[in-house]
């Protein structure tokens, strides 16, 4: 009587059980590429904003795995007709893995050295020196280049592709849910259950049944909420603009001070010398560059250790919205700011963060997206936003802001440059740059 | 109109919203010290089998402050002639504070360092070198030594310490709330809001109305819950006891090898020269010491860099409980370990885990436990496991268990070892060592 | 030390806990009219269709005073110098009794019998033989006239009439958490707490702060969400014609039998004479009228048995939504209906729901709505849909839908009728009626 | 494509959504004497303390039903070897219907007329006349008969028997979970997802592994806290009292008022007259039974028109605790009682409530429970309290309090009656009867 089939169940928060009993699966999660997960948030910098929003990129790939397993489960058992059971493992796969690339603070990384966090995951998954490669291997010989292919959207199975990566998909619907179960702002909230529901492989992708039309309009406008409450947060994009600023800085010192860096942060040197293998892009991960934060805040150069002082401690940076046509017209800001006695270089910056929340598919675009299809009784489908107003008034047009950071002292109180902050707040009103207008009333 | 009172909100998926309008309490949390608390977990090596449970001390620290402004304010508007409201910021520094000095795996470390994070919470609120002094020095010279005062328990008023320090205070009732919301485990949700209605001052403590009753007697059965499922949880425990012999094995080498450990993790040097002072220990932190576990994995000492690589990829050793009596009977099967061909010094540890869930207030003993009172409606005061059955049943018994860990090998089919793997495991039944029994009844 | 100041809590779902400290309220909350709302269902024969909505309008008229409350000590708290406390009793009593005058089934016996539940609450704070107009009075002789005012929008202090009845009110706010609770349809949820936070008196109404925007831009959307999907569903709109068609047969009969009605449904008798006072309004509830509906089943009226039992049973007629333009051509399926069987006139009914999600301030029109003002950091006010664009594409536009009611029974497979079936079919696609397309198409 | 596989989906607060793709469960569910069950409140008098918690038997009896079916099709996919799947309906079946004969007000409706809606289900789903039955023999024709006997506990198949019935079943999971959901008193959660997870069929009926002890450890520590915290509720209890005091006066006043209560209450007439069919019992509900004591408000009889209001309007008695052995002594307080001026027949009452939170299986007692079985990793089963504390500190207890009742006027100030009320406040202390201590202290 006792069960020994393989099940292995994780205490999920979001999900509740997260349920393996696939040995490719479970032999996956215990990867060293896989549990290097762990250590890397999956909100970066965010979590210096939203203080409970610590969870890791680990989390995140098993709740999208969790996701995928559950549809093409209900697939499988509903469309057996239209859903070939043979994906299943496929899709589970590329679920998991579809972040295994994932850096350290990636967009600020990848901005500064040039790496590539998508074609990453694609070396972790086919190279075979990886401990990912070696599992899927043991699947088939080609095995590993299908669960990349799903990935780079070349899979023939446009199906698959959807489920993992589309306007509506497994990794969007954890995302959301976690990083609103994380961060406890409740916008991100939709109704998984329903979709998962509703949802339907079709000839050439997946479609979602009339009957849950607003829960799928909800997850596009929760998704929209998140993106403009907690996404483009302008604390968490100054904590972005600072370790933008700090490895800038970093890689300006590089070339000089070698042996410094080699002994404070050894494991970012092949990235100062643009020369990195795989290996070292999986040494890194969040505890590796805060401890070299850490070290740098000694540093002889006081550009180098204010701004990692400040990034260790969250000293952050303020900011204020401007509008594209004003872009200019900020060098006056900027000069105040050098006249106080900042580098203009290292404390100003300016951070644009824009979403486009909906889309129709345009094929005359570079990389159009696919549009969600809803399924009515007779099997028709309908672009989503012809039956959602809500969703047609988000729909083609991004979202947004553009800030410009400046350093927190210029607002403080100081006699010796009271004119200057004077004349600097004089072109503010509502956290808003006032731009030519505000120029020319002067 | 536009107010200009500081009020800092927090947006905190426990409590929903912390709002901090207390410029000393704003300050601290500012503190490199406090902000330091963002990078230790607050279950660590817990989140190893809990992934969700990857919260910090930081956010633990500002949701106990959050319960003890809301019990004081609450106190300095309704007992006005028992409660004195000047002990509320006292009462609420300390509660930021209590935790302020632990470190990274704190309860591993301690063992195997001698360090004590008690002791260093203190030192870091009364050293002059902190920047958590220098705020507290400026509410009044002495106001560090109070805030201190309250986590050592030698504060006069004891209403202010049991708040902070008791069978029900701040600390835990924020601890169960978040562990149970990050792990995703319920048992520790109970009432707080109905608690914090009751909780009210008394002439040497504070206690509980009695139309509260049954929301304390829950409280301690969730707390009960908590440590029985998560808090001691077997594989958790083997993070542990990895982490132990890891470290002990590098405390072993050091005194051979210190160029190397110098060089791979400086900050650990002023530890295995048992010789630190506060800021080598406030340089510590979880991603300080995971980075020098990851440069650990490639040193020649087949031990060391063994176990680091099961640390930092989660190979967890397995386990089996054992009673008391039977103890010394593990050697047994400690030799078959050691026969199949792991080392039994750094393969193999006992793991003991005890808590008592409530006790009665027992003067005799040396750090007697203060007592859960109920007031009666005619305001006479009686003890907790009087009225409720349930807490009377865990009442004064320890509950836990021990177990000894070996490698997760020894129970893996292997042609070579096959005679000393079926010794071993006929000494085990239902995960449990028979111990002299078993023995006998070969 | 035992505190005597009279404190009531009511546990809620919604709000956690209800608390009430004032006699005026205590007193208003024990009135037989107050608790006859117990016997009220909220939403009517929605409940029909969500079977575990069955909450009260007692549950939510506590919930919108809890609402009040919260709102009005805050005002107190904070804005002394533009919010008078003395509104607050005025602006709790009128959020508590705003729905007192709501009968069983209110829409569709107003409908029927010409009453107006509005005038009916005013009647019962106004008119000296009720036990609320009695406690008002206490308070002080124009008390009852002020709390009424409230709720007609005559009071002078506009902050107080908004906060009861605007597009964003403590009604509302309580109205949709509680259908979302009951119905378990998530997505009437919004930031109630955060609302309650930025929501300021300002000189001729209410606002709210900017840091709140989104918060309030989510309670529009949620608002809107819970209309399309729970407030306007055809399954609880049958219920609706189903009842109507009902007591509209039952008016056509009682003329003729008097006697009949008097001794099964007397309480109605006075409806059905045209001639009723307010007791006799009081004396009706949802279990009354359902008793009625009970007594008729055995009515020797085919229709009235028919739809009696039909209503006490849930045999819900079927519906198709059709174009406003097509409406006339209805009467192509109407005289199927008939040619198969059934009485047209009790059989087949049009209902139509709209909603106008949200308003811009327009005074040319009959009654005006307030719009909702967003307060920038610098006090000046801006209008809410200039600052959301999901806000702007819900603005001044109706949302909901027509739709055709017809007996379940004629899209069942029946030999004898099969070519009026089918001809009944052939107008419809995807549940829509076709209209003058599908009939030219013939 | 378009699917026409009956699917009909219930939306539920408790359960999310409720699945029923079986023709036979959805025929049951529109049967009149299933609807029915929406016109009576699953917690009778307590929906007048716990103003939120009014919901419906029908609502708890979809839910019992939805556990039934997901522990079903569990044991049909993981346990063929000894879950025979042609249970599955039967088991369905017995879980919707297990409570189709409550009537309003069971308990204390049954104390009064000798029903009893045990048999009454029976009843409904063995007579030929009812909708149930008819749809249960077209399964087969003794598919009504095998219905019942899992409802009488005579099935032969203890599994199913056991999953309806036992310790832990399927309709205490469900009511535990939405009477917390409702009343708003969180003690009631458990894990019902684990529970359902490590449910397992045994050789004679169900057990659960050991894996998930803790979940139903804490199940029964839930059960526990919503007896003493909700079900046993003082306030609830005088509802009930005033209920029986009601019923009592009209049973008393019926023989020689037969008229009246013919024209007022014509429903209750076969049970005045003890004679009463299956039809008859049918015909009542709460509506029913509170348009009645409405009739009854203007009744002549003084104290009939005083409880009949008092019920309606929701006036209560109050009460204190007292020992058993005191009983004999509150004829001193009801003679005080009838002093100040109250019949002590009917204005005074005591009502005792007691529980047994679990017990192990003692075969030589009348109704022997079933206890519950965990299951080892070996398979061996022990008795669940021989490993949980918890449940052994209630095991075998009854738990629960005896109350009397008396008139909330006692206690208010009265100048005529100041003597005998003082003597009556003398015998009582902190809502306790002091009993024969308290008068021999005179």
């Amino acid at each position: 009587m006792p069960h020994k089939k393989l099940e292995k169940v994780f205490r999920d928060p979001v999900h509740n059980y997260i349920s393996v009993s696939n040995q490719v699966i479970y032999d996956l999660i215990g990867t060293s590429e896989f549990q290097r997960l762990r250590r890397i948030k999956q909100l970066g910098t965010s979590s210096y904003t939203f203080h409970g929003a610590e969870h890791s990129r680990f989390a995140h790939c098993l709740g999208v795995y969790h996701i995928a397993k559950q549809i093409t489960d209900m697939f499988t058992k509903n469309y057996p007709e239209i859903w070939n059971s043979e994906e299943n493992l496929v899709t589970q796969c590329a679920a998991l893995l579809h972040d295994v690339g994932h850096g350290a603070f990636s967009h600020t990384f990848e901005g500064i050295f040039d790496t590539d966090h998508e074609a990453i995951t694609v070396s972790i998954i086919t190279s075979p020196e990886t401990e990912v490669n070696a599992v899927l291997r043991k699947v088939a010989p080609d095995f590993p280049e299908k669960v990349a292919s799903v990935i780079t959207h070349q899979y023939a199975n446009q199906q698959v592709v959807q489920l993992i990566s589309s306007q509506i998909d497994a990794d969007r619907m954890d995302y959301l849910l976690r990083d609103s179960y994380y961060t406890g702002a409740t916008y991100g909230e939709f109704d998984l259950t329903r979709i998962m529901r509703v949802i339907t492989p079709v000839e050439n992708g997946i479609a979602f049944k009339i009957q849950g039309m607003h829960a799928v309009e909800d997850y596009i406008v929760s998704r929209f909420q998140m993106y403009m409450q907690v996404y483009f947060h302008p604390a968490s994009r100054a904590m972005e603009v600072l370790l933008h600023q700090l490895l800038k800085r970093a890689k300006v010192l590089y070339p000089t001070q070698k042996a410094y860096f080699d002994t404070t942060s050894p494991r970012l040197v092949p990235f100062f010398e643009k020369h990195f293998t795989l290996s070292d892009y999986l040494h890194l991960d969040d505890g590796v560059m805060t401890t070299y934060f850490q070290n740098w805040q000694t540093h002889a150069d006081p550009i180098l250790s204010d701004l990692s002082k400040a990034f260790v401690n969250r000293k952050l940076s303020k900011s204020i919205k401007y509008d594209h046509e004003d872009e200019q017209d900020l060098a006056i800001l900027r000069d105040i700011v050098e006249k106080i006695g900042f580098d203009k270089t290292y404390y100003t910056a300016i951070h644009s963060n824009f979403d486009l929340p909906y889309d129709l598919y345009r094929p005359e675009i570079k990389s159009p997206r696919t549009q969600i299809e809803i399924m009515q009784k007779d099997g028709t489908l309908t672009e989503l936003s012809e039956l959602s107003s809500l969703v047609k008034s988000l729909t083609g047009t991004t979202h947004g802001d553009s800030r410009f950071y400046f350093p927190r002292e210029i607002l403080n109180p100081d006699t010796l440059f009271k004119a200057e902050q004077e004349a600097f707040t004089s072109y503010i009103k509502n956290d808003h740059f006032l731009g030519k207008k505000g120029i020319e009333s002067k």
